[in-house]
């Protein structure tokens, strides 16, 4: 079981450390004084999908690869993941959160004192900030969009790891599928699907980003849970038997 | 077969949410008053072909994961497909695109009331109409685009899921091979070869994105039927045995 | 060997028209009157990197999936081609590219008449011309550029399909690796390494594109030999027994 | 062993041909005076990535394809590589890097001669300068940096090779996993975590480069052995059986 928390650790460790990391650090998306151009939000999405499908490869097999608590969630209420883990698990996941934000935190602090006053600053979450294009996006469309963002994220990965299915392909699958989910919500929420992501970026960040924390909770959670029993209860097939390629 | 029909459904669901979704809220690819880029253009062709490649190691193993009205035409044409279910199959590929129109519309309506007024708004696809870089292309251009890309598209599907080939592969090929697709030709028509993903954006823009909506039921149906002939009478192999690799 | 060459042409048709064609409709890569942006250069370097590994799943199980005269040759080189199938291969090959030059000139042509004047116009190659960043490059450097690139082309293709190495995965290894080529090269040639790419953009534009295009067959095809033999001759083992994995 | 250190030269070569290639010739991310953009550094950070997932299927079973001095170091605290193969491993990857750099050189030189006064220029690594957004990091924030990035490299190596994991998908994985680390890093110190990759620029570049350049063969290679040691003893299991997939 340590081995299993220490992947989930340094599997979400990662997963901010790389996807937060790539939006503090390179996306910049309008062209300032210097005229530069980084990543765009292309590469952040990109970024945040290959946190995933690398660790999914690399520890995986050690813990099956969660990384987000509402994952872990959804993969209970989808008859994949014991109750008595969850907690253990949520925890690993946090801690491993927190500490990638620490690390960037620190980073960041040597090229000057951070300035996180701007909403969305520090990759953090938000809903009803004009962070790009100008626009704005009101609580509940944040919350649907979440919502149903981390519901197909659950289709996505019961139906990849399904017994039926080609599960070696389950890291590249649910790896993009992160990228997916990005490259269509950055700029409604700057994209949580996994609350401890949104957790520890807050946690350095405050003000806002911690007072509205609770929607990156709730959403990305229920949105798990329905996805799992959407696949459990109108996808999966009930035999036993593999059907062949 | 409802398992199937649901996997159809909700794989439709996620190509029109996730495809149109990352066009309509991210793609941004002029600056305008903040002076942000987006995804671009190349974010949008990658948001369509994952939505399909997961859903493809998701569903696949359900429904064989067409996601596609003139799919399932072209595999009928190509003899992988049973005639009695195209109807049922191409049902519930417009109920689950048509479904996540009304999701994005929905999500849209959070930052304002949306203005459609545009050619191309919302993600609908066009022809003669200069949406991109100040130049627009003739109905019949635009026929002969989607003619083509739906008949490479259903080699490349048919080709990666021979028996001949590596299977596993196929939703690799076939997802990127719709990005592929998108990267060609959405200046051209906003890229359809998907008459289920056309209509659903139609139906809640109307105007001249359902006057022209036939031609993008008519092209990508015909060419998918050419592509699925030409891969079983020029390209399939007729003997039985496996030819190694 | 007809279904080999129908596989061929049918593949070289795709590379051209969707590498191509994704230069030539959706590249913009400054922002002119509209203030738009297109796929830029990353996205051509994938679309033509896309096209070699979707049709390397879908017809690479048919013909090997060379798709390239340079690639045959050094196949041949390389110890992996018969000589007598040399130039039906590179017939097919160039046949099917200058079919997609001829589909991307009519749908160009519903857009206006076009106008290829400027160097690089059409996608052709080139050297010397200065068509990226104000920078051009002597006949040398190109040379040396396609006769490397070319060579490390055919070193990934032989090591990928080496029978002691992943060969399932060859198809992603050696379609990205067209990925790669292009994202380092377009500003310098506009990326040939394939001589049937080259003639059939030149066949519709003349000028310097045909009067610079032995540059576009020799460096390929020199580079193209040279990789097969130094992977034949200082790379492949001897063994006939797998190494496990 | 030949044969390992021709792989791992031709690799190292490639890695570097590829990588700093791309960001020299393509990459273009400030709109100069003809206003056009290239690949961005999201182009960059792809052209690292497949540089050693192409060589990873193409010569990964010759050498185990390190392409990198850190590599093969983290490799040998993980107890996955012999002591006595290190020297001939790192000095092949050295003299792949420089050859590299050379060509890059030659080819460059064919647009004029190159001015390499500017902090990063011909890919150069580098702290405490602003080189990207008007933005400098310092010495202690590149170390941490490259060291943070090179210890979940080795995480992502040695797990994703790991006799439980599905190793066939490591190229993958790992070749992707350096393009992460370069959307997170290139505007810190334009990415090293490979010691070779920094000696061969600097090699060229000399000044700043190559007095800066003990850090990016001290923080990579602690950061590995970190690496390769984490995963040793908190996450690899003893088990010798295989626990299915």
């Amino acid at each position: 079981m340590i081995k299993k928390l220490f992947a989930e650790f340094f599997g979400t460790f990662w997963l901010v450390f790389g996807g937060c990391g790539s939006a503090i650090f390179a996306s910049q998306i309008a062209p300032a004084s210097t005229g530069q151009l980084g990543i765009l939000l292309v590469g952040v999405a990109l970024a945040f999908g290959l946190t995933v499908l690398t660790m999914a490869y690399a520890v995986g097999h050690i813990s099956g690869g969660h990384f987000n608590p509402a994952v872990s969630f959804g993969l209970l209420a989808g008859g994949r993941f014991p109750a008595k883990d969850l907690l253990p698990y949520v925890a690993a996941q946090c801690l491993g959160a927190i500490g990638a934000a620490g690390a960037l935190f620190v980073i960041l602090s040597g090229s000057g004192t951070p300035d996180f006053s701007a909403p969305g600053a520090f990759a953090t979450n938000f809903y009803g900030e004009a962070v790009y294009f100008g626009k704005s996006y009101s609580m509940g469309a944040a919350f649907l969009a979440e919502f149903l963002l981390t519901a197909f994220f659950l289709i996505i990965i019961m139906g990849a790891t399904d017994k039926f299915a080609n599960g070696k392909f389950a890291g590249i699958a649910i790896g993009l599928g992160l990228t997916l989910i990005h490259l269509i919500s950055i700029p409604i929420t700057n994209t949580s699907v996994n609350p401890a992501r949104s957790l520890s970026q807050a946690v350095f960040v405050g003000g806002n980003a911690m007072s509205q924390l609770w929607l990156f909770w709730a959403a990305p959670i229920l949105g798990a849970v329905t996805g799992g029993l959407i696949y459990k209860f109108l996808l999966q097939r009930d035999g036993t038997e593999p059907l062949g390629n």
